[in-house]
């Protein structure tokens, strides 16, 4: 058995939680908040929470941590600290610092006494849309890829609009365009600005007071969020927004149309996803095999999914990978 | 650069002579025929063709050897032969007997005096469309996986139909039927005979003497082939038979619903070729990097692409990839 540690108990360490429950190859030892544990919800009668302050002494207990804290703030901080004590797995996507928290964790790592790995950036963009982008870019060299969003919900748009002033409640969707998506399978090779590829709907709850026009023209107009899309926004009640709109979809595609001699070739991988939360959380429960075994065989530092062999993610051996599978 | 050699100038040898001019990490240094040299159309200036005896002086000028033979015979023949010699890859495609390929290639390896590595099975199907299926379990595993195969030419049911006395010429088209599609997209967790996943489509060109009824008779109740599907017959002239059949698309679909608590999600994963061989051919060269990179590290023995980290098959170094795909 694999013995699991989960960092952070939101959406995200919930739903990895619900993922090493599913895996008859792991054990969930503790889940780490920061919070108050017994201020919390506790989800499953499984999980254990603790204060993070209990992790040290548990550094013999636990094969694999899953870090589930955000990009923003939580994972540059808790990356490197948990690195230094224990093998990680996290869903870090931030995609320009990417190079940048590779070498604080590697630094953790060196500085401790343990040789531990971390496989960081193992959700699904980055994560499995990145896969598929190497494969697909690999095989078809000449040819162009375009990855879509949606239909989903943005966590940063929402946040940003919720941050004006008289906003009560916002959730945004970002949702691709059929007709950009078409002309890539075509295999047209569009030259397609970002405005072109995707439209954001917003719904918004805002105070009885607050001036609608004025609410509507400051999202629509937000510099590097909303100004270079089309925006719907649509105001509606509370009570419709939290029985409509408190779910997590979310999903998107990776598409690459390319060419060999005169023949035209289109590659497409696409993730519909009812939780994104939930199956993240999954994804990482799946690298988590990963790093307990990467770990067995000596290798250590920061890792992506590039670096990872499939089969180490399977809970199968390799000849019935190769019977069932192959 | 990576010294590659061609065994076979069929179809896929063509499509993976095509590749190798096209990756600037390669050179081409021959293409092993078992034909008469001389009696062979060179597709392009580059390609030397040499005769199969001639593969056993140039051991230390080619890095690796893809192989480009068909599975029933070819392969279990010249796999184990050339892997002997040379890092091979190949697309070896009868899934039943993988596991015995795979010892056939280990036995002739060990008996070397060299530490060759083989990737075998490295096509769509096996290959790519495996990945997917490894990937797409394996992050969610309470679910089910479904492969459509198609719109496209399937080799063996055209030469099956080509056998019937009377027929001169044959193509027989896969195509997966729309609401299997559906079905599996839905999250229903369809049980889908494989009558009820595919149609066969068939262009027959027959003998002026033969009876047309009895050929389509022949072909529909043809047993393992067409008998528990839909089949199409169209008769048609030779020469619509060479100006509309005689391309070789295809292409098809690995689906995967599956739940994590009370969410549901779908994976997909889509390939539409205009031309089979080219699309394979530049799979293999892909993998031929795989083969010299974990050559180079010392690994030796037969290979599938569960056992290749991404970033090997890709021309890009560790921190462009970090930066580009990630």
């Amino acid at each position: 058995m694999i013995r699991i540690g989960i960092v952070g108990y939101g959406n995200v360490g919930k739903g990895a939680a619900k993922a090493v429950a599913a895996s008859s190859d792991m054990e969930l030892k503790a889940i780490f908040t920061r919070r108050d544990p017994e201020s919390l919800e506790i989800l499953s009668s499984c999980d254990v929470l603790l204060p993070f302050s209990a992790a040290e002494k548990m550094i013999n207990d636990i094969d694999v941590m899953l870090l589930c804290g955000g990009s923003a703030t939580d994972l540059p901080e808790q990356g490197p600290f948990f690195a230094s004590m224990f093998n990680i797995v996290d869903s870090y996507d931030t995609h320009a610092k990417i190079p940048e928290y590779i070498s604080a964790i590697d630094a953790a790592i060196d500085a401790s006494s343990r040789k531990n790995i971390a496989i960081i950036a193992s959700g699904w963009d980055p994560g499995l849309f990145s896969m598929i982008r190497l494969l697909s870019e690999s095989v078809l060299p000449d040819g162009v890829c375009h990855t879509f969003w949606g239909y989903g919900v943005s966590q940063g748009h929402s946040d940003a609009i919720r941050n004006i002033e008289g906003v009560m409640y916002a959730v945004q969707y970002t949702i691709p365009i059929d007709d950009a998506v078409e002309a890539v399978r075509s295999g047209t090779r569009p030259a397609l600005e970002p405005g072109q590829k995707h439209l954001r709907e917003c719904f918004v709850v805002c105070e009885a007071s607050a001036d609608k026009d004025e609410i509507e023209s400051k999202i629509k107009n937000m510099p590097n969020y909303f100004i270079d899309y089309e925006t719907i926004v649509h105001f509606i009640g509370a009570d419709e927004y939290f029985s409509r709109h408190s779910e997590m979809p979310h999903g998107g595609m990776v598409l690459r149309s390319g060419n060999t001699g005169n023949s035209s070739h289109v590659m497409e991988f696409s993730l519909k996803l009812d939780s994104n939360p939930e199956f993240t959380g999954s994804i990482l429960a799946a690298y988590a095999r990963a790093a307990f075994r990467m770990s067995g065989e000596g290798l250590s530092g920061a890792k992506t999914v590039f670096d990872v062999p499939l089969s180490y993610i399977s809970e199968k051996d390799r000849l019935t990978l190769i019977k069932e599978l192959l």
